[in-house]
Formats: C-alpha cells, sequence, structure tokens
C-alpha cells in the first residue's frame, strides 16, 4: 500500500446530510418526492454498495420523500445488505418476477402522492439511463394518474458534484493508488511483451497497492502514436518507437481514480514529443484555469487556446474531462456547452486531447479538487517531457 | 495460463448469420427493423467491444434494418473502433451534447420508416433497460409521428440464449479460468488475513491465470455460514470455523463465467456441512434435468426438490440459476414462471440456494452448456463434500 488507507463507509451523518440537501432542493423545485434507480444515486442516498449491480436482472429503487429518511424498494436477495444501512424503512419483493418487479410496491407508495397531484423528480436528462424496462415504466405512469414526473437531473447533478470531505479522502487515495501503479509501469513492461499481458501486470499492481477493483484499463501501443483510446488491448508485442498509453479508472470503497499516462518504448519521435508537450501545457492552462467562480467553459477554453498550437480542430472527443467520482465520468463536462460554475470541492479530471501526425491522437489527463485558491491535484502529475521507457 | 485460449473476436460470418437470424425473427414478428442500445446488445450485432461503456455519459445504438447490415449511430470517439468492425454504415457526432446526443441522427435514420407506419422493435420488457435519457427517449417519439415501438425482448431474448460454437469456447476458456483460480484458493488464503486481502488475491490469481479482467467477486466468511451473498468484502480476519464463499464473474474477451465456491476453515460445522450436501445434491439434480425438451421450470422443480430436505421456503432468492455470456446474468431464469424451453447450445447457471441455521444461507453455482445428451459442465465440479481448509 502506498499510504494508510481511510476508513471505509461513511458515518450516518453523510447520509443525512445529503438527504437533508436533496429535500431542500427538492423544495426550492416544488417536488414532493425524488426517484432514483441507478447504482451511485441509490448508493448516494443510502450507501448500499454492491457489484451485484452488474446483473442487468432487477431493478432497484429509492424514493426521497420531502421529509424523513429515503424508502427502498428492493428486490430481497439485497434486503440484508440494505439492514446494515442507516435508512428503516425497506421494502422487497421475491425477485426476478417477470410480472411484477418491484411496480406494485412503487404503486403503493406513490399512490397517495399521484391522488394529490403531485409532482416527483426523476434523473431523465443528459447522462442519464432509465434502469428498468421501459415497459414497466409505462405501466407505472399509466397506474399513477394524476402523477406529475419532472426532470430531476439537475437536481442530482448540483448534488454530487460537490464532494464531501470524506468522498475526497477516498478519491485522493485511490488516485494515489493509481499513481503508485504508474510509477511501477517500467518495472513490469518491456519490449517484446504483448500488451493484453502488459494490462494484466498493471491490474495486479493496481490490486497489489491496494485498489480494490479495477474496472477501467485501455489503452494502445503503436508506431510513433496510437489511432484509438477505448479499445481493449491487442496481443500485439511491445516495440521499439511505440508510444504506449494506459488509461485507468482504479476504485476503492466505491470511488474511481480516472487518469492516463504515456510513454515512448526506446526513444520518443519528435512528433509525439511535441504532442506531448502541448497536452502538458494544456493540462498546466487547465490548473490555473480551475478556479472556484471560473466555469467549465472557461477551463475547455484554457486547454484548447494550448492544443491549437498543434491541431486546430481540438480534436472531436467533445470534451477535454469531466466530474469524478462514484462514476468514471460524472457531469459536468469541460465542453463549450457547460456553464457549470466550479465550486470549492469539485472534483475534475483534465483531459485535454489532440490529433497530430496525420491521423495519430494522444490524450493526457490528471484528476484534481477545486479549492479556494485554486486546483489541488490528486493524481501525482505526469513529467514534462515525454518519459521513455528503455 | 490452464490451457491455451481460443481465437479472439468472432470471424464476420457470426456477425453476419447473427444479424440474419434477428431479421428472420424480426420477418415473422412483423417488425420493419430493431433498435438496441444496451452494451451486450451493441457488441451482439457489430463485436463492437470496450470497457468505455463504463462511462455513463454518452449513448449508443445501432439500428438492424430489416435487410443489410447493421447501422451504428454513435459518438464519434467510439468510430475508429467500430470501423474495424464488420459494419459499413457509422454515423457519429461529437458527443457529449446535451442538445442532442445523436438524436436527431436516430431521426434522420427513423423519419422515412415511421412516415410509412413502420413498426419497429425496442427490448423494453423483463431484465432491459433504457440506456438512454428518458427525456431523449420521449423527444425522439416525439419527433417520429406514425412509429409503432414493440417490444423485443423475446425476440433479443431468443437470439442470445443460443450460444454459437466460437462463443461456448470462449465460455468454456473463462470458466476454466474460474475453476484453476479457485484450485488456487488454498495457496493464498490463511487464518487471519483479512477478507478483503483475500478477494485483491483471488483477482490477481485470476489475472495471472488468464482472464482478462474479474468484474464481479462477492461472497462472505462468518463463523458456522453466511448471511448475505453480494457485499463487498468487509477488512474482518479469517476465523477458524468460518464458512468462506466467493462468488465472481471473471471475464475473457467479453464472456463470463459465473460460479462460486465454499470452504470451511479448519473445521466445517454439522450444519454447514448439511447445507452443502444438500446443495450439492441439488445441483446433481438440476445437472440430471438440464436436458433439451425440458424447461428452466423444469430444473427450477428439480433442484427445489432436493433443497425441501432442508429449507421448505427455498429461500427468496427468485431463482436457482440463469443464462450466462456476455452478461453475468442473462436470461432465462431457473424459476417457477419461466417455461423456457431448453435447447442445444443454452449455456446456464445452476445455483441452488437456501436458508439454514435460523438466519445463515448457502450458494452454490456451476455453469454447463446444454448438449443434445444433457448438461456439459464448463465449471469443474465442485467437491461432494464442503472442503476444508486447514
Amino acid at each position: 500500500m502506498t499510504r494508510s488507507a481511510p476508513q471505509r463507509g461513511f458515518p450516518n451523518a453523510e447520509f443525512e446530510a445529503r438527504t437533508e440537501a436533496a429535500q431542500a432542493g427538492m423544495a426550492e423545485a416544488g417536488l414532493d418526492g425524488l426517484l432514483v434507480m441507478s447504482e451511485p444515486e441509490v448508493r448516494y442516498f443510502t450507501g448500499f454498495q454492491t457489484l451485484f449491480w452488474q446483473s442487468p436482472t432487477r431493478p432497484w429503487f429509492v424514493f426521497v420523500p420531502a421529509s424523513g429518511k429515503p424508502i427502498a424498494v428492493i428486490p430481497e436477495i439485497g434486503a440484508a445488505l440494505m439492514r446494515t444501512c442507516w435508512i428503516d424503512d425497506i421494502r422487497t419483493w421475491s425477485a426476478p418476477n417477470p410480472q411484477d418487479d418491484g411496480i406494485s410496491l412503487l404503486r403503493d407508495l406513490l399512490a397517495p402522492l399521484a391522488a394529490q397531484g403531485a409532482r416527483i423528480g426523476l434523473p431523465k436528462g443528459h447522462e442519464t439511463a432509465l434502469r428498468m424496462p421501459l415497459a414497466d415504466w409505462e405501466r407505472l405512469m399509466a397506474a399513477l394518474p394524476g402523477m406529475q414526473v419532472r426532470d430531476a437531473t439537475g437536481l442530482m447533478q448540483g448534488l454530487r458534484m460537490i464532494k464531501s470531505d470524506a468522498e475526497i479522502e477516498k478519491l485522493r487515495h485511490i488516485c494515489a493508488i493509481g499513481s503508485a501503479t504508474f510509477d511501477h509501469v517500467p518495472d513490469f513492461v518491456e519490449v517484446g511483451q504483448p500488451l493484453d499481458e502488459i494490462f494484466r501486470a498493471f491490474k495486479r499492481a493496481a490490486l497489489g497497492l491496494g485498489a480494490d477493483d479495477v474496472p477501467y484499463l485501455v489503452g494502445s501501443a503503436a508506431p510513433g502514436g496510437y489511432v484509438d483510446v477505448i479499445s481493449p488491448p491487442s496481443a500485439r508485442p511491445l516495440q521499439h518507437r511505440d508510444v504506449l498509453m494506459m488509461d485507468t479508472g482504479c476504485v476503492w470503497d466505491g470511488y474511481f481514480c480516472d487518469f492516463d499516462r504515456n510513454w515512448a518504448i526506446g526513444a520518443g519521435g519528435d512528433a509525439a514529443q511535441r504532442a506531448y508537450d502541448v497536452l502538458w501545457r494544456a493540462t498546466e492552462a487547465g490548473l490555473a484555469a480551475a478556479q472556484p467562480g471560473h466555469t467549465c467553459r472557461d477551463v475547455f477554453v484554457a486547454m484548447s487556446g494550448v492544443i491549437g498550437e498543434l491541431d486546430e480542430s481540438g480534436g472531436d472527443i467533445g470534451r477535454l474531462g469531466h466530474g469524478l467520482g462514484m462514476q468514471l465520468t460524472e457531469q459536468p463536462s469541460h465542453a463549450a456547452f457547460d456553464e457549470t460554475v466550479l465550486a470549492q470541492n469539485m472534483v475534475l479530471t483534465l483531459e485535454p486531447s489532440l490529433s497530430y501526425g496525420g491521423g495519430l491522437m494522444m490524450v493526457h489527463e490528471e484528476n484534481i479538487v477545486v479549492r479556494a485558491d485554486g486546483a489541488e491535484l490528486l493524481s501525482r502529475r505526469a513529467p514534462a517531457a515525454l518519459p521513455v521507457l528503455r
């Protein structure tokens, strides 16, 4: 381990504060309740943490009333774990049940509100999904005449974007583990090694350094530079003059790091070195711009200005960084369209990318927390020049 | 590595056959197209494989027309990888774009069909989710007056339940890696070791034996038996007389194993030994029942009959096994409600569970492929008596 680990989990006060903040936002938005069903949202309000979400079979629901504790409507298989959480009202059914996967329980819960023409919030906007069968959602709505559903995406985003001190400690810890793992790369990477074996070695190293999981590791290695940044690894052996990139999302206690590193194998070509230098300085510009009161757009513009030295298009990935927390990518986005005002305790990635050399691309990424006086790095800053593995 | 690995990926003929089978099913159901957006469905038709789905930011779409190759409507960041797949028509946008995350591209693609009052299929039933913002779905439907949307859950389930020989080879390979990893457990587990460290050691072992990833590992260890089967590991040190259970979904080339193993630490109590024996024999009954022509319900009844020796409730997990493939759990379910007729080349789990000893529970799981003459094990059969780690 690189450092002593923080405490796992959260005191109940954390969930109380989250719920109260949600309820304050609901009151402001005129919402009589909030229905969530995604893994991070259910965890946000309850602390319910399990990998069982990887089974798509069963839906899970949490309803946040206008006052009082959240109510869980979940499959019976999750009851024992949910009972260890801070909430009291846990309603379960024997799932899967294709005829009624929680729908009548939800209807019974919401019918009194629907009868009053209540408004409930549902995150149904940008970056959300409906983690239940659409047909069941339609059936539930048909069973709740009078219920008004409003988009609560902005409300949830506003809550989750600002991290608590305890969340930041978890994020700092997993970023330190990610940094330590990248530091070890020269120990287990060598010319001739298949890329998929390098990926396995990376994951084993991260686990050995204290990561709970390495759910995300993508990257590439190709002569002089790479063309794709989301592929699984090939079995191609690493070659002299390759540029190697690995981008990882490691997890500790349910919180992600998300950053990447680049290496030249044996020797770095001029074009790759130049691209790296531009990206490193673009990140410096992003670090300087990531201040409370500035917008995500400001951070985007600051990085784009440097990227423009080499690549006027700025690439077509759509943004130059994003929020980070219980998910690999969270709102907001460092993009021209995002006017979100940065605030203290936002945890963000800075992720400039560019195209160069006729079809090659390069990415570079750091993780930060916004403090009163600007960006504090959570990842250990990448070296200023493209490192060479010999 | 436990054995030489199969070829990664699939020949184009595999995707052609999948598409033709889908189109035959669509014709039978009177569908003029099929819209899918989940990771396994997009991969099923295109071969597009990436961990990038872990970012919830961007939606991805594939449309299967009544004839011809599927059409991808995807974020530009996936274009390079999608171009390595067999399909030709790839339409991209610079995502994320909160104003238009693929919706106008989808509208342009589907508008000619909508104008004819066409019927398109969408998986919107049991075990599905809508992996796009609900508000965007509603906006798309509003832009396509005349379009009729039909539930295609049964169609997709029917296609994906029957595995090709190439898929079965991948599943066999990852099940062999899972079995080999469980065989190594006595080498890295000892009394006094914190459970979370045991989990890390398990993942490192599986990676070392050739797994691409270990995205799913849950389990418990507690005196005489456990009470919960979906928790992340605690830091509690393993103790003499604990029953330890680990349940893993390892992945190779995008295909999952999903089975568990139990051990008594030092000595197994009578109650745990008895529960294990019942579950082992319930699995034998399931193996005998898993024949072409029998139903999932038949398999459930066969296993329940044995479980009833000890636990008349049969627990409340809702089913005693499920399909297995690109997801940790797929349809069908071994449950009283599921009349799916077993057919050759279905890959399934047999997963009996029971409650015993006043609040304890135990699970047991194997992975099989249904052959003409019955079940063929893909996992190495668990020992007939509760193994003791000394």
